[in-house]
C-alpha cells in the first residue's frame, strides 16, 4: 500500500506550529493503528500536540479518526433511551456504582464501558471485582441482552473500540504526552461516541486528587468534550465537581463496594449521594426522562433491585461477603478542633500504596486494601481520636501510607469552619 | 540496576520548559544507550528540547554525556599537531577531498572521521568509495600508523565513538527532530571532541543548499559549537560560508573526486580553491603551524603527492580511471543574457535523483551520477548553449532531475550582474 504522506511531514507540520489538515490526521491516527507509523514517531507528535496545541478543527478529526479506527456500537435497537456518564477521575469516586442501576430504574439504558485503575484513582472494574463471582467481560450480545432486561451494565470496553486510542494511550502514558487537553479530550469523546450513547454526562473533577488541579483547566476540557460531544449529535453536558477532599468516606475497592450499597440502601455520605442525585439528574435529563425524580428511585428500593440483578447477570453474588484486608491501623487526630481539610491525592496515595491500586498495568489490586475515613471535612474532632483506619493484606505496606498522609489532614482552632466549597462547582453545556 | 530516574520525569521537566540537571541529563543519554530509555520517550523529549531549547549548560552536559557514551580517542602520541574540519553539508561540498591532504602536507595530521550522505547532500566516503579499490574502515592502529605516516586520513567513524549520537541521530530523523540548534551542535561536537583532535574549524553552510537557510540561524549554530569546542580545550574557529549555489562545477560522487584532483594539481573552480585555501589557513592557525602558506602546497604539488598517498594507504588506485554513468543529457540555457542564480537546493535534488544520493541509509549510491555545471553565477550565456550535463546510470531518472531543476537557473537580461555575496560570510571563534 503506498502511504499519501510520510510520517516526519506531518510531525514536522505541527512541530512548526501549523494546523493539521484532515486527511493528515485521518492518515496518522490509521497509519499509527497499522503500525505503519512507529511509536517513536506519534510520541514526538503527541508532544508537539501538547506544546502547540490543535485547533477545534483539528480536535474533532482527531476524535473522528480515532472512533474510526474501530467499530461503532448501535444501541437503537434498544426500547429504552441510553445515557451515559464519565468521570475525570477521582479519590473515592465510587458514583459509577449506584449511579448506572438509579438511572436504569428510572428508564433509561445505561452501557458504562469501564476502565482499571493506574495510580491514585481506583477503577471501576477493580472496585466490582472484588464481589465474588463478578465479571468484567461481557460479548456485545450478553450486554445488549443485559441493557434491554436490567438496564444497567458496566463492563470492560472490547478491543475493537477505539483502538487507536487505546494504543496512543498506553504511549502517552510513558511519554509525558498525557496533559493535553486535546489529547485527553479525544481520547474520552472518542470512546464515548464509539460507545454510541445518545445522552452523555461528563463528571470533570477539579482539585488535589483530580487530574485537573484549576477551574481553568478543567473548563477549558469540559468545553472541548461538550463541544466534540455536540457536534457528533451525542447530548452532552459537564459538571465540573470538587476533588479537594475525597468522595464519601472510602477509598479503595470493596471499601467502595460496601459505601455504594449503603448509598443504594438509602444511607451512605451526603456529599455521594448528592452526586449520585446531581448526575442522575443530568442524565436522565439529557436522555428526554426529566420526568422521573431518582430520588424517589433510591427511596423506593428500586435503584437497590436494579444494582442486585446487574450484578447477579454478570455472575456476581450481591449477598456475598466482601473481601477484607488482613491487617489495619488507625491515624489519630493530633489536636483537639475543627478538621478543615483532608487532602484528596494524600489519601489516593495511601490507598494506591496499602494495595488498592497499581502502578504497572499487569499488577494485582487487594480487594481489601484502602482508606476509611471516619470524618470529613467540618466534623469537629478531639486529639487522640481516630482519624482515618488503614487496611492492607501486608503491614509493610502501612509505613508508606503514614508517609504521603503526612500533612494530608488539617485540624485548625476549635469554632473555625473549612472553606464552604459546593460540590458542583460548574455546569456546561446544552 | 536500580535506575535514579524516571525517563517520564526527565521528560515531563523539559515539557515544562525546566533546566534538566547535569544528572537528569547524563542519565537519561546513558540509559537511552542501554535501551533503558526507549526510543519512543527519546523522541519525546527530543520534541521537547526542539520546541523549549536547551541552556549552554545543559547543551555542554548532554554533549559530554554523549562522549562519556563511548570511547575517546588519544592523538597525543603523533609528532604532529592535530586539526580537524566539520562542514554541516552542502551541495557541491568536496572540500575535505583536497583539504585533508594539502594541511598534512603543511605539517599538520588530519583525522577525518566521516559519514556518508542522506538526501541531497553527498557523504564524503560516498564519494571516496568511487575510487578503484579504495576503502572507507580502518582500524585505529592503521589510523594511527597512516596519520603519522602520511598526516590525513578519511575514513569511516568505528561503532564506539559516541554511539549515543549515532542512536539518536538515527531517531531525530524519522521523528522530525532534527532541526534544532541544541540537538544539532551537541550532535557534531560529540562526535568531534571524542575524535581527540586539538584543532577543529567548522564550515557552517548558509543558504538555500544548506541546513541552514538563513545566517542568524548559522551563526546560532556557530556559536554554539565555537563555545562547546573552547569548553573541551579544543581550539575551534568557525568560518559561515555561502551555500546559495553549489560549490564548484559538479555535483555527484566520482565527478567530485574529479574535480578534487583537479584542485590538487593547481587548477579547478575558484571557489573550491578559494574555500579550501581559506579552511587550510585557519586549520594550520588553529593547530599552530601558522608559517606555512598551504598555496605554496598546493603549487609545488605536495598536497597532491599527499593525496595520492593517502588513497593508496586505503587501498584505492589514484591512477585509476574513476566510474561514468552511461548516459548523459544536457539541459540548456533558454535565453541569452547573464546568469544570476543557480540554486544549490535544486542541483543538489537533481543529483540526488539521478542516484547519487539515498534516501534510506541501506540504498546503494551510483558513483557516476550527478550534475556537471557549465557556467556558474556571473557567466555570459546564450539561448540553446548547454548550461548543465546530467549523468545516470539509468535513463528513467532524469525526467525527475529536470523536475527539480525547473527554476533553478535564473538569466538576466545582457549586462546584469549577480548578487556579490562573498563565499566566506563570517567568521567566529578564538
Amino acid at each position: 500500500m503506498t502511504e499519501p504522506f510520510a510520517a516526519v511531514d506531518v510531525i514536522r507540520a505541527k512541530r512548526d506550529d501549523q494546523a493539521l489538515s484532515g486527511a493528515q490526521i485521518d492518515w496518522v491516527v490509521d497509519a499509527y493503528t497499522r503500525g505503519v507509523v512507529a511509536d517513536e514517531q506519534m510520541s514526538a507528535l503527541a508532544m508537539a500536540i501538547l506544546l502547540n496545541g490543535m485547533g477545534s478543527d483539528e480536535v474533532s478529526r482527531w476524535t473522528h479518526a480515532m472512533i474510526a479506527s474501530g467499530t461503532v456500537m448501535d444501541f437503537s435497537g434498544l426500547s429504552r433511551p441510553t445515557a451515559d456518564k464519565h468521570s475525570t477521575g477521582g479519590v473515592g469516586d465510587k458514583i459509577t456504582l449506584p449511579l448506572a442501576p438509579l438511572v436504569a430504574a428510572c428508564g433509561a439504558a445505561v452501557p458504562q464501558l469501564s476502565g482499571r485503575g493506574l495510580g491514585h484513582t481506583g477503577g471501576t472494574l477493580d472496585k466490582l471485582e472484588s464481589i465474588p463471582g463478578w465479571r468484567a467481560s461481557l460479548t456485545t450480545t450478553q450486554m445488549m441482552r443485559q441493557l434491554e432486561e436490567v438496564g444497567a451494565v458496566i463492563c470492560a470496553a472490547g478491543d475493537d473500540l477505539a483502538p487507536a486510542d487505546r494504543k496512543l494511550y498506553a504511549l502517552r502514558d510513558v511519554t509525558g504526552t498525557v496533559e493535553s487537553i486535546p489529547l485527553i479530550a479525544s481520547s474520552i469523546m472518542s470512546k464515548k461516541i464509539a460507545e454510541g450513547t445518545s445522552a452523555l454526562v461528563l463528571d470533570v473533577k477539579v482539585g488535589s486528587g483530580a487530574f485537573m488541579k484549576d477551574a481553568e483547566t478543567a473548563r477549558r476540557l469540559a468545553e472541548t468534550m461538550v463541544a466534540l460531544g455536540a457536534e457528533a449529535g451525542v447530548s452532552t453536558v459537564a459538571l465540573l465537581t470538587d476533588m479537594s477532599s475525597p468522595l464519601g468516606l472510602t477509598a479503595g475497592n470493596a471499601l467502595e463496594v460496601a459505601e455504594s450499597v449503603e448509598v443504594l440502601a438509602g444511607g451512605g455520605p451526603p456529599d455521594v449521594v448528592d452526586l449520585t442525585l446531581a448526575l442522575a439528574r443530568e442524565m436522565l435529563a439529557a436522555a428526554g426522562l426529566d420526568s422521573v425524580d431518582p430520588a424517589d428511585r433510591l427511596a423506593d428500593g428500586s435503584a437497590m433491585d436494579t444494582w442486585r440483578r446487574m450484578i447477579a447477570a454478570q455472575g456476581g453474588d450481591p449477598d456475598a461477603s466482601l473481601p477484607q484486608s488482613a491487617e489495619s491501623e488507625e491515624v489519630l487526630a493530633e489536636a483537639d478542633g475543627v478538621l478543615v481539610g483532608m487532602d484528596a491525592m494524600a489519601v489516593g496515595m495511601a490507598a494506591w500504596r496499602l494495595g488498592a491500586g497499581r502502578s504497572r498495568k499487569e499488577d494485582p489490586v487487594s480487594a481489601g486494601a484502602g482508606v476509611v475515613m471516619h470524618a470529613k471535612p467540618g466534623a469537629r474532632v478531639r486529639a487522640g481520636e481516630p482519624l482515618l483506619t488503614l487496611h492492607a493484606d501486608d503491614p509493610t505496606r502501612f509505613a508508606g501510607a503514614r508517609e504521603v498522609l503526612a500533612g494530608a489532614v488539617t485540624i485548625a482552632p476549635p469554632g473555625s469552619r473549612p472553606a464552604d466549597l459546593p460540590l458542583v462547582l460548574e455546569r456546561l453545556g446544552r
